[in-house]
């Protein structure tokens, strides 16, 4: 089975993620600077979520690049990961709209924690797909990140409860980590 | 005539159908978890339609995968299968909005019974194009699921009117049994 | 210069027009069939425009199919295509909701008929990069549905001043005859 | 790494970003022609936009044609022009339901400047993954109109302190330089 068609259906549903996420800073009425204000907290809410599909859409080029083949398991975990990927813009919203206090930040980090779960899934469907000896399964094995987003999303869930920008913070951490070139990943596809 | 870009305009199509639904799911005001609440039933009824978009989408990929040319016929009755999937980000949001009421559940089971029989149709186009001695023409005669879910939601749609969630939970079933993977598809085609 | 991308890029467009036209039928409030009553209107409207959407990339995919390379100039005019296509939603949602009026109806006209005039210049352009002894050259000049849509959606936008409902059924005339299958198309494409 | 992936998604957000403009476009109620007035100033800052997200596409599937591969850094350089661009449905609501006064006018030059910013990042990350011998360095090299339209996007921002008409013009006039055909760069690709 060709992974074209997966390729094309996953771009096509990230594209949209990411664009329809504007939608939620609505245009305000009046025509100053002040009516922009409210919207400060929207857009910093969008920017994360931008750059957190944005990992999600270069991550998955990269994984599915070194994929050779895929099966029914792989596309129903994809599209597991596509479920929880399309509740970002509902999410964002909510956060951006409440500035940041408790349970829309929770909610966040709690959106954010199915979608690397949903990744991690994804990574295990290919790497049975290909065996263990396979270059992707190595890849998968080798790279932690995965992981560790996971363990953080969980941390910065439970720091919501003392302050939620603590949670946000995270994570932002994770973002960052995410954004970091992974050098050994290049290297293995390069290798290849 | 290729079948690549009938593949893309429908990948398309499905991707923003699944997509937009999630903005029937309005940000709400007030950011407790008590404002979540009313979201609730709406977030069930985008499930059961993510999930079905996704079934259409993955029959959608495995059918057209084994088709080796279309035609004008084909291109219409595609068309025609994306109108009625069209429909189901509207009955989606009237469906969770009214938290699953006779007419809501009835008009989700009608649209969904059109997909069934706009997908049939497209089956038997793409058979008359390739004749009844083709893998496909083969395939689509064996596979009786389309048939049977064809049936269940018409019977759905009666049960309907003697209890909805008896309706709702046929649906349900519908994308259960379509979930499942056709070893026998699978199976045709790796022999081909 | 490919044209790949410029294929792509136009179902890309046409996919979301197709498709967000879906979001002007706003999920009513209520759950009796009396509500969905006023959406009525809405939706006959939406079907011609999906008709009308499906039938321009259907004729976008077979011009494309048969030219050869594009130029700067083609770009252009499929951009201005695209542009004039983008209307539609906005019209579709205007004759709907207003119950097929008299301005709302010509609007519609004059926004099929600039697709339609937007669709010969692309077509021209097309030729022009062909030169006039090539296979789409030939097709082209042997169209005429094209340059008869023009003068009848002329007639139709006339007609409205007497009655909108003689405007709309001019229009519904157009589609139909798109829809039906032009063998000369096929022919010569097959030939080639 | 291939680059078809990443044309496949910037063709995938910048379809969608210039269709769900219209959406600003907000159908009115009543059916007269009086209830478009308002909807013109919307449409004029559409047009603009429209052209402005067509000249990016445009300019983009140029410059990914003459690349020959690319890297994680021109994978985010391109995901920094993406957010950018997907500001611009925001922008042209708001200048245009605020009839193009001066703090509206100047945020629409500030994310047109950003985004000319964004798209000159994106070449140079291309120029270094090519080498400086490269023929896709050289056309960057050659190619002034992407400094000019970023000088003229400030002059254009001063301007509307004076008028927002003088500022809204110059968008304009950087919008008609780039759509002149550019004889350099397509003969520089032929040649190659």
């Amino acid at each position: 089975m060709g992974k074209g068609r997966l390729e094309a259906f996953s771009d096509g549903v990230l594209a949209i993620v990411i664009t329809i996420m504007v939608l939620e800073m609505k245009v305000p009425h009046g025509d100053s600077l002040d009516v922009l204000k409210p919207l400060f907290p929207i857009w910093i809410s969008y920017i994360l979520s931008f750059v957190n599909v944005g990992i999600y859409w270069n991550n998955h080029h990269h994984m599915l690049h070194a994929a050779k083949q895929v099966n029914g398991k792989v596309l129903w975990a994809n599209t597991h990961l596509l479920f929880w990927l399309s509740m970002f813009p509902f999410v964002t919203g909510w956060m951006g709209e409440n500035h940041f206090t408790k349970w829309p930040v929770i909610l966040y980090g709690f959106i954010s924690l199915m979608c690397g779960i949903a990744y991690y899934l994804l990574a295990l469907a290919l790497c049975s797909v290909h065996g263990k000896d396979s270059l992707i399964t190595k890849t998968v094995l080798a790279d932690k990140k995965g992981i560790v987003s996971i363990v953080i999303y969980l941390a910065g869930i439970g720091l919501c409860f003392i302050n939620p920008w603590l949670g946000f913070s995270t994570y932002v951490l994770v973002a960052i980590m995410w954004f970091m070139p992974d050098k050994f990943i290049e290297r293995s596809l390069n290798e290849s």
